[in-house]
């Protein structure tokens, strides 16, 4: 919230600019990237992300008096341009039913994106190729969906969501793996307790790794928000966050901070949920509305120089 | 070694520049500076050093074949300015000799230097503080020096050696400060044990800390080193430098890093062993030379670009 949603409320109260102490849990004087909302776009103002060392140094200043501070900020927008989500099938038995299964290609440009979204890009193709095999294949097909642009706008969640539109009815659940190399902790659906009893069984491989679930989940990935404000039901697998983001939306996010073996186990855990949904003879009910939908109903604002 | 050697050595075999993976133990996409000596000045070329994520992706292309490189250095030399070294005393109960408590005041441009070497610094002002206490002060007078330029090349260590030249005959001993703010470990001199008996029970306070000595040293910092050759005799307090290398000669090298409790653990420890120095009815035997006063004899080379 204070990164997204912090410039804007700065903007609101007349700021030209905007700094924001970095998000991140980092203490190695990186600053930390990440998309900015304005709710009014004709207020759309510069802002940047300080490191959490010259935060605190600003604080020490400010708390001995007034601060004057020049901001020079070296980025800049260029053009948009054409670019492609990426779609593949690993098809089900019968044809008909879908369960979707997403990640994203884009990251920030301060690095490579390893971890976002790198590892999630690992664990979609990893389960796409897993349910090729014969002898795993399911009743539903499952398709791999590597969004364009998650980062700066969700526009390949808008293009996707748009262009299949006429596929939501038979679209049985969406999940997005997007949360770096963490091992799996649990697994949740959009649906209530009550809905998943039967689909209980097919997930009983993940007890022996100690992962919980399946939880009842708001959301599941930011690349799923159209798709489940639009009515598919979402699932997801939660990971242990503790060190992303000491990395996530900085320089440091290479490839050497996945951790193979964590990775390989939600790659695993997510080959089982998804299995098990595409195998399932029920359905996850429609879901509520998705918490952060409005936010990004819209595309955002490019800010204006004054 | 590497970073301070590898560019030499390449240099040596023809390079006409140098790259060396960071010698530091973060892995936040920092480069790790430090001084550099080339023992053939005029075979001095450009060196840099890449963070150690640069330097693995460096590898991984490597060994897929070779690599074309180019290097932009935005980094330069000014002329030399004047500076000083900054020398204070907390007189003894006699005239006469002398225990030097060191730290420096310069550090690497990348951050402020609070771990180095802005920690060393708070101790031996501590360290002064406590022993100008009248029911503290010592019978040997202590004396703080500050110096400057320790990093590029100790101009300071080698003009206060020139400097103070005549009064090596009465200097008991020297210690530096410039380890960072981890906790003490034990303390040190560059006596062998049998000549440190009759010092033992002066620092007999540290038992209750954990922290172990005195043990025998070869060196006890680098703007020492010129008085070791000289003859002085060095004493030091090893601290645990667990993280010290994950910041240190790195932009992330700022205030927020000190930890208080073990630095003032630090500076309590300094200032017994300062004192039982000063107290002490012995004096500690001519030191052994050290180490690396060889590679710090002659100032450093300026790199020619070529």
């Amino acid at each position: 919230p204070i990164r997204g949603g912090g410039p804007g409320a700065a903007a609101a109260l007349g700021a030209i600019a905007a700094l924001v102490r970095s998000a991140g849990s980092g203490h190695h004087r990186l600053p930390h990237t990440g998309a900015t909302r304005f709710e009014d776009r004709s207020k759309a103002i510069p802002a940047a992300a300080l490191a959490a060392e010259d935060a605190e140094l600003l604080h020490r200043l400010l708390a001995s008096g007034s601060v004057r501070l020049r901001v020079t900020l070296g980025c800049h927008f260029e053009s948009d341009v054409q670019s492609a989500n990426v779609i593949g099938e690993a098809p089900g038995r019968e044809p008909g039913e879908l369960v979707i299964t997403g990640a994203h290609l884009d990251s920030w440009d301060l690095a490579t994106g390893a971890l976002d979204d790198g590892a999630g890009v690992g664990v979609v193709l990893a389960t796409a190729h897993a349910l090729l095999d014969p002898a795993l294949r399911p009743r539903r097909t499952v398709r791999v969906v590597l969004f364009m642009n998650e980062e700066a706008g969700l526009d390949g969640a808008r293009a996707y969501a748009k262009d299949h539109a006429g596929e939501i009815a038979r679209t049985v659940a969406a999940l997005e793996s997007d949360t770096g190399s963490g091992a799996p902790v649990s697994v949740g659906t959009s649906a209530p307790q009550s809905a998943v009893e039967t689909l209980r069984p097919y997930l009983a491989p993940l007890a022996a790794l100690g992962v919980a679930g399946p939880r009842t989940i708001d959301e599941a990935g930011a690349d799923l928000l159209m798709l489940q404000a639009g009515g598919v039901p979402v699932a997801g697998v939660e990971q242990d966050v503790f060190d992303y983001f000491e990395w996530h939306h900085t320089a440091a996010d290479t490839v050497d901070k996945l951790d193979a073996r964590s990775l390989a186990l939600t790659a695993g855990v997510f080959a089982v949920l998804v299995r098990a949904l595409a195998e399932w003879s029920g359905r996850l009910p429609p879901p509520p509305a998705p918490p952060h939908f409005k936010a990004w109903a819209a595309p955002p604002a490019k800010p204006v120089a004054r």
